[in-house]
């Protein structure tokens, strides 16, 4: 066993025309682009074993957030009552990563995936990639 | 905007009659029980929304994980080939971060709240609580 500790080493990063978080879609399905996952070469034999066609779920760390919010209104609408972070999916958040449910569309190279529609920035720091569990959904 | 880092905060702690790893099933639908989530203090107002009933994603630091595992047999089973990590569920993995789909049971104080079905170990820390989408499940 390794000892833990809590220092995230990013395994890749999203790249995308997306480079403004103002600009970008709140969810994936709201007309967020397809995007490219470069991975560290040290991640490489984590990703081996994929395939056009995988359902993944991408986390990533919103580089850009301020981790000091604890209250949101909801979708950034202000006549929504202000609301706990932990009830939304606010990037503004103590810990913020992001959840993206993809579908790989195509493998470049060994370091370079192709995934549809997520959400997140050029340069957003990639920490894990799942399989997606299709039978119960856990997210 | 507060500047980024990679440490993460940890916002509370898993309290569950689960204490040792190889005990604890390999998802929460395969006989998780009941855990309570402690919030730190300074967590309590990003909860301060939830109640009974809500349905979470709450993600967690797999503490004991070796953060050194690229590739793994699938559910510990020998018989099948070596997988890389990012096509599995593994806890082993670069960033060891775990994705549990629950259901807020019980809320007994700003600090302590009941969900159902949650495969991670007692001390296991939390990093996020997030709501799950239920029209578009993204895990």
């Amino acid at each position: 066993m390794t000892a833990p500790d809590f220092l995230l080493r990013p395994v890749g990063v999203v790249r995308s025309d997306l480079r403004d978080r103002e600009l970008a879609p709140m969810q994936g399905d709201e007309g967020a682009p397809d995007v490219w996952i470069e991975l560290r070469p040290e991640a490489v034999r984590a990703a081996a074993s994929l395939a056009p066609g995988d359902e993944l779920l991408v986390l990533t760390w919103f580089h850009q957030a301020d981790r000091s919010v604890l209250e949101v209104h909801p979708r950034s609408d202000p006549s929504r009552p202000l609301t706990g972070v932990f009830s939304t999916r606010s990037p503004d958040r103590p810990n913020p990563i992001g959840l993206h449910r993809v579908t790989v569309t195509h493998i470049a190279s060994p370091t370079s995936l192709q995934v549809d529609a997520l959400e997140a920035i050029d340069g957003t720091p990639i920490l894990d990639l799942k399989v997606a569990m299709k039978e119960a959904p856990d997210a």
